[in-house]
């Protein structure tokens, strides 16, 4: 006869007070560890890496002294930035079968998606992808900051029947890739913008892109495993393709006339769910939006997309603070003026979560770094509900009703 | 000035009872969520899909019913058992592309690397990659068994100068990955074991990879990402790649005469981490670990191979269980069993891991569609230890030992 558990075979999983299971489906406030990569101070929009307040490194850093920063827990020297920079700039180039590749994806690939075999193939043909020593990680790490920015580039021309601009080593990081991406040197605010964006996504605590990196880097797999774990996560609209969400919004709000009409019909009716509001963690508002906010309306004053696009959030922004939304402490988050500025910079739609995913790897790699210092295998619980000893009846005898499984 | 945080700074992490941080680093014994799925009787020696008894569904099932099983809830009747099976035969064949890739890659790639990235693959050529759908979700599962073992057989034959041997739909899943794996319809208990170890390694609870898989899910991310997060995971040495050290240890071990030297000259000195032995969940002996030692010492009688093998692993066990491991209440683990089980049907080493991915897509894909019929994104927080506010220094006027970091 089928039984069923009782509460004490699963103990470990029992709340002592009221004596019933106790589960975490999406482990909101449950700490993982200590860290000292990263504080969100939720209630002060308080963004900290390494300690260093995310105001400061965005209007006093760059790209590569924030990735050293994240990854070697301190600031560079001036002879420190440079070794860094030349290492980042020897290691642009990509191999040619990883081109071919690109060649044969279909077209309508999202781009996050082809980042994530790109990687994996890249992993496969490394002979030192299996160096799980620190010195091989920077190694890895290096290398892959320097070559993801070259693989997008040539995946977008190539896909738009562009010939493929090779890596410029006048340039630095966020100008090159400009470079590369366009064709052409890319003018003053978008080389400014494309930095910033990159010191603003490189790294965010333990969010599930973060998460699903280190669960993997917790079995002692390799890193480019791990970090293609990440880009799987960052994938999703719930993380990193939050960003071509918010700008399909903006769209199909479609001008700012519209934004009152488009918010009763689809947001107050509950018919659709509103993008580019609220975070998992912030109670206040998201650092990185205060400031890509900013740089949207610098975009917005010299192009006329983007000034279409930075009215309509402007207004949504108003009508949803004003409305019931708003009662839960709900504020656009950073992915909502994000999209503005990278498609001020001139880039399709449906690249901007591998842009995302591009800075990001400097804060997968110092999580990977942090957490295997002193490793344990993570692998939660699950509480059972169902029965158990189920009789296995001979399949001649089964009678189940074929029609409410469809083959 | 630098400043510290006090306790109440990050009170979601503060236990009300010790007043200090509460982390779950590992996430032992947190319990994500609710499950009908899998159950781990730990101390009894048991293990349950759905409610059936492993050993029940070992000694009665097959592999196509035990994947129905756990995909759809509840056994199949003889119809839809034959329907599902026309399924996956009709999904066995892979695209050319793909070929040409495995081409490409370096013989020296670990299988489970390239698979890797051949699923990644597969999900940009697949044109319903993003649909999320249930039923989506079926038939990119019954896609993806169906063609992984034809991915690896491709791959091994490619890489060993062998033609590569088409899908036999006269035979069932297990018969037709040994068939186009060493290109001859296999031995009666070699098709017999290869399935076993289909069923027994299936699924497995909250394990590191089936919670990667879920954690890249819970971001609503598509179901190729959510796979590959689950190879990434599988990889590491702490989880799937045990089966592959295992084995290497009976080789370094190399005969029963050495057990009693290598065991004092190794673990006994800690020179060494014994492997095979002890599991995060297990206080009892593995279920799985008894079956596939039955079917260890089938082999060992018609093979002189695994009988050194398997006169090791007696020999080995019961010194270890003498030892003072054996305190800790630890035994010998299904890996310790299966990778001679694996050898004896003929495989290389270092696909004994792919072998064991190529099944266990069954169980992430179960716990995709359950977790994520209510889903919750998935993001723990961590516990800031480091200081905030640091000053910005300029460049120029840093003083830091250069030698502490190389670049």
């Amino acid at each position: 006869m089928p039984r069923k558990l009782s509460p004490e075979d699963q103990w470990w999983c029992i709340d002592e007070k009221t004596k019933k299971p106790l589960t975490f489906k999406g482990l909101k406030d449950i700490c993982l560890d200590t860290t000292e990569i990263c504080y969100i101070d939720a209630h002060n929009s308080k963004l900290y890496y390494m300690g260093y307040d995310i105001e400061t490194l965005a209007a006093k850093s760059c790209f590569e002294e924030t990735a050293f920063l994240l990854l070697y827990g301190r600031l560079p020297t001036a002879k420190e930035l440079d070794a860094f920079k030349s290492r980042l700039k020897a290691e642009r180039n990509i191999p040619d079968d990883l081109v071919e590749l690109l060649r044969k994806l279909p077209d309508d690939v999202e781009p996050i998606e082809m980042l994530r075999t790109a990687v994996s193939y890249l992993g496969n043909l490394d002979p030192e992808r299996s160096d799980l020593s620190r010195e091989g990680i920077y190694s890895k790490a290096v290398r892959l900051m320097a070559k993801v920015p070259t693989i997008i580039s040539y995946f977008y021309r190539i896909k738009n029947n562009l010939p493929i601009v090779k890596p410029n080593n006048e340039l630095d990081h966020a100008a090159n890739f400009l470079y590369m991406f366009h064709g052409k040197e890319a003018p003053k605010l978008w080389v400014e913008s494309m930095d910033l964006s990159f010191i603003l996504y490189a790294e965010h605590g333990m969010n599930a892109s973060a998460f699903a990196t280190v669960v993997v880097a917790s079995t002692l797999s390799d890193y480019y495993s791990s970090i293609v774990g990440g880009i799987a996560a960052i994938r999703g609209v719930l993380h990193g393709y939050a960003n071509v969400a918010a700008m399909m919004q903006f769209r199909e709000i479609g001008s700012v006339d519209n934004v009152e009409k488009w918010f009763k019909e689809n947001i107050e009716s509950k018919r659709k769910r509103l993008i580019g509001f609220g975070h998992r963690v912030y109670r206040s508002y998201d650092p990185r939006a205060r400031i890509f906010k900013r740089y949207a309306a610098r975009f917005a004053e010299e192009n006329e997309e983007i000034k279409r696009y930075y009215n309509i959030a402007i207004k949504l922004e108003d009508i949803a603070l004003r409305s019931k939304l708003a009662e839960k402490g709900i504020y656009t988050n950073c992915d909502y003026w994000s999209c503005q500025v990278y498609r001020g910079m001139g880039f399709p739609v449906n690249y901007y979560t591998a842009l995302f995913a591009m800075a990001r790897i400097v804060g997968w790699t110092a999580h990977i770094l942090e957490y295997t210092e002193n490793n344990i295998l993570i692998r939660p619980r699950l509480y059972y509900t169902g029965e158990l000893d189920k009789e296995y009846i001979d399949i001649e005898k089964r009678s189940y009703r074929e029609a409410e499984i469809k083959l």
